[in-house]
């Protein structure tokens, strides 16, 4: 396994890209097949955050944040950072000085399989991470790792240039070659959802909207 | 087992149910022997939020949320919705769609041992839910379980009709029986406290208010 | 193992003590080699507070308070007291009321390894605590412990006496004797990071200002 | 809440409580419609066991075990020993002593949402004990609970006199009431196993035994 | 998402694929540059089976084993199945029945990152299991899945066909391209360490085998 | 912190540290008043192993083991090897290897709050350990730490010399100069304890035995 630093991937398109955000993750999940999810235990460091764009990825040893320092170079305007460690820990791998590094690149956020820290000024500096963890804990610049190549980053599979969206629900990944696919899915699903929300706010039941009640009975359903 | 929806449960009294929510969830657990308490895994999905009201129970078979939906329609005004699932899964059992059915029905809040998602949406339109997980994860409607029925739900034996109070603290049952009578205990403790509260703040000891000094003594504590 | 109060210990100096919240917990690890943090299961019970002051400690049974009262009459103003049951319990040893009374002394937080409720009131109030959990659970008074003898809590040795700096971050301990030098590193490290984080906000790279490509390229990463 | 000792409970029917041990904790699990199973936590000391018996239930306050002592008395030949702290805790409520006593009177096992001790003396005296924790941490003797009151264990709502079973697939309760029916659910389904296992082993395919192919087609599953 | 059961997977070479067994997970992990390895969560259901094949891959709904039924026919001798919900779940997904089915097509065992039963049976018949959990839990056969796709199981990315070494340390995956060469660096692996072995029973030191003592040095290490 | 390997240590008395493995995890945790128990998550890696010795001590950095390699050479006959990472990981730490080279020199045993691989072989040789996890991942020789110096394991405070002992139950340390007291202290719990065991086979009852009965009335316990 060389350690790789690939320097131009391809990005979704910024359109989609961009437009994904929007729709918040538990509509993309919906509208891509419920396919994409990473783990729950991603949580956001503040509440209030969503952002969307394409994923710069790092694999990166256990407590050893070096590699961040090299893929900062490579982000865009828009991109997402994604961080897996090869082994689990829960070291602070990114604080503060990070952040203002790709605050001045126009990097939307980062997601780290591994513990943040410097919480207080990320949030005041409204820099959002979804992280497993949050610790204090430093880590090492000794072993190398690789920049944009593909990783498993809390359970999901991310290719670099994949869009990550995330919000207060978690995180999730759209394959590149989908992004523009499950924006007009997503579209649909919440024009048909702001029909129904007005139906069911207005009191009428999903049993009726949904026409559940043939199928229960069917099933077996008792009513006493 | 049959799957059963039991329409008509007698629900605790409602002078009492709506009382409760004020006493909060430390002091009706006190107030009532130190029982009923849920997980400490259940925890609200925004802070602040302090509800009490009868339960109207589901049992639901894991990541299959159909029998919300047939719950909504035995929900009344004042209610609190109380989901378990049969087998313990992290799945998002339940939205903002659902949140706007309760809502117009005025069910005053979600206790579930499960996942919640769109976050957001909830806490803006401050719907309060109290699970042991968030992910955006969706469900399926394939299979039956039933409403009002006794259920267990985070380690707690749950009726319907029983009241339940949730708040920062976490989530407690009181038996529908039992609900006057808690809150008058609740009410004395409260007044008690209230005085204590007093002469604590202003700088006696608790050593000195509650008279442990002789009892410590006895047990040897040794002052050096 | 008798069990003792020992009620005149020494206290770190008072200006390194109250100095070392402005730096937070993140920098004071890294002032101080690394060490001293405690376990990342020790969070907030609300965001945005930091404090700092010397320890005093509490060693008790595992589900009961007893000592916490007895703790009380130990602290000064500036204090941080730190409990330790000698058994992993999530009940809810500490609330509103023990709050009143260490806030009536001037005591600036609370860290348990263990639970805490009254949640809100707390919040409210402006007594922060760093705990392992939240629970309503009541403790009971019946076993004695110890207060300020050295303790074990959420992984870190402490001795009464020592600093506790805790924010978002989690929880860090400085020894007493070290308090003032690892002021004097946080300071330096301060100044240092100042000008870093204007010139990283400014577009230039880690990679650069920390001359890292060198050793980059010497453990072989490649660039392609 | 008085704290009892309910001395005459009734038990589930002798010959089926017996019986439902030969059938498995998962066999019986489906032989009584999927309910009734402790969480998973719930793990044995040691492998190989396998029990059931009429469950004598202990509701005690964590990290004191007083009121094993007093269930022990309450204990026939055949019953198995089921104990339940009111607030999670891991200490060890239970080691080789108490063994000797239940064994003295014929009792099967032990089931304890709590810690274990004494593992090995346990293993070799081969009395079974299915417990969330092994812990050498002693426990106290202050506070009063109940004997053969209604319970909720490990998730799980049990009564006195409902049967237990428990092998290395983890615990079950059956109520009382539904031994016998659930012993002869349980001979159907095994009955029905033993042909499907014949035949399964013989090479036939479960698609085919099941008759899965048609439903899977319409379902739209494609073969490429 | 269409639901696809690919027939015709590529599997890895026989010989390589046999072969990796002999080294365990331990080295074959070293062997091939410390990737690969799943979450130490995955637990042998007993100890001392060790096992390779090729992967035949299932990605199912959480807590429905439909999938599975259907991926036995896609199992020749010597494959091994790998399991993976969309969604986490610890679900008995896999017992007795289903193993006599694979072990009549010579499957060596099974790996799922989900719950599995029969534990006393499967214990019995040698039929090994690597899971996160065990339960005995119940599933349904209601949604598809798909089987030999890509998928991520317990944080590893693994393709159809692709090598899976198990045994007490864990489970690895080696991708199908390199079996062979890993092979052959787990050999030299080997070789060295029977010299070592020798070497360090004998009572060398490692810090001399290694040629430690300088490095040590020169970091600063104080020997006092 | 300076980086050092103190060399000659005062170990425990000989006879008191290979004396208390004959009692046990549990009984030496009441003899030295339950005091210094590991936390519960230290499991051995195989059943049935009982040992004690003095503790050579070893804080490394997460995910590099390079200073077991230096404690090595610190290790006499007798010794128990302790090991606790600055910072949470479940790397594999140690493995056959290591395990020749402490065998060689007739180490006990190994505690280490990390993880360990190669299971198969080092049951096979008997070389037992206790850890928090079990994992293949290799770990890195970059970074250095200390040995013999005063480390927190598993949340229990451990100095250079101190007795370690550990058994299925877990693991306990007891203090240098505690070793002999706590003996005798153990011998007496076991004589006690042998007569009543005497007695409970025989079928008394312990509330009889330990003369519960009037206190239990005292407190209010009612029978019915």
């Amino acid at each position: 396994m060389a350690n790789v630093v690939i320097q131009n991937i391809e990005r979704a398109d910024r359109a989609a890209a961009d437009a994904l955000a929007s729709f918040g993750v538990a509509t993309v999940h919906e509208a891509q097949g419920r396919t994409g999810l990473l783990g729950a235990h991603m949580r956001p460091i503040y509440p209030g955050a969503r952002i969307s764009g394409p994923a710069v990825t790092v694999s990166l040893p256990p407590c050893d944040n070096w590699m961040i320092h090299v893929a900062v170079e490579q982000c865009r305007e828009g991109d997402v950072l994604v961080v897996a460690p090869t082994s689990p820990s829960d070291a602070g791998y990114f604080g503060e000085l990070l952040a203002c590094s790709l605050s001045a690149r126009g990097v939307r956020g980062l997601v780290i399989e591994g513990g943040c820290r410097d919480i207080g000024p990320l949030t005041n500096m409204r820099f959002p991470v979804w992280s497993r963890s949050v610790s204090a804990q430093g880590t090492v610049k000794e072993t190398l790792g690789s920049v944009n190549v593909p990783i498993v980053c809390a359970g999901a599979a991310i290719n670099p240039g994949d869009v990550i969206v995330a919000d207060d629900d978690g995180v999730i990944v759209v394959p590149q070659a989908d992004a523009a696919a499950v924006v007009e899915k997503a579209k649909e699903r919440e024009a048909k959802e702001a029909n129904t929300r007005k139906r069911l706010l207005a009191g009428e039941l999903g049993l009726d909207i949904y026409g559940m009640r043939e199928r229960l009975e069917a099933k077996g359903l008792q009513y006493k």
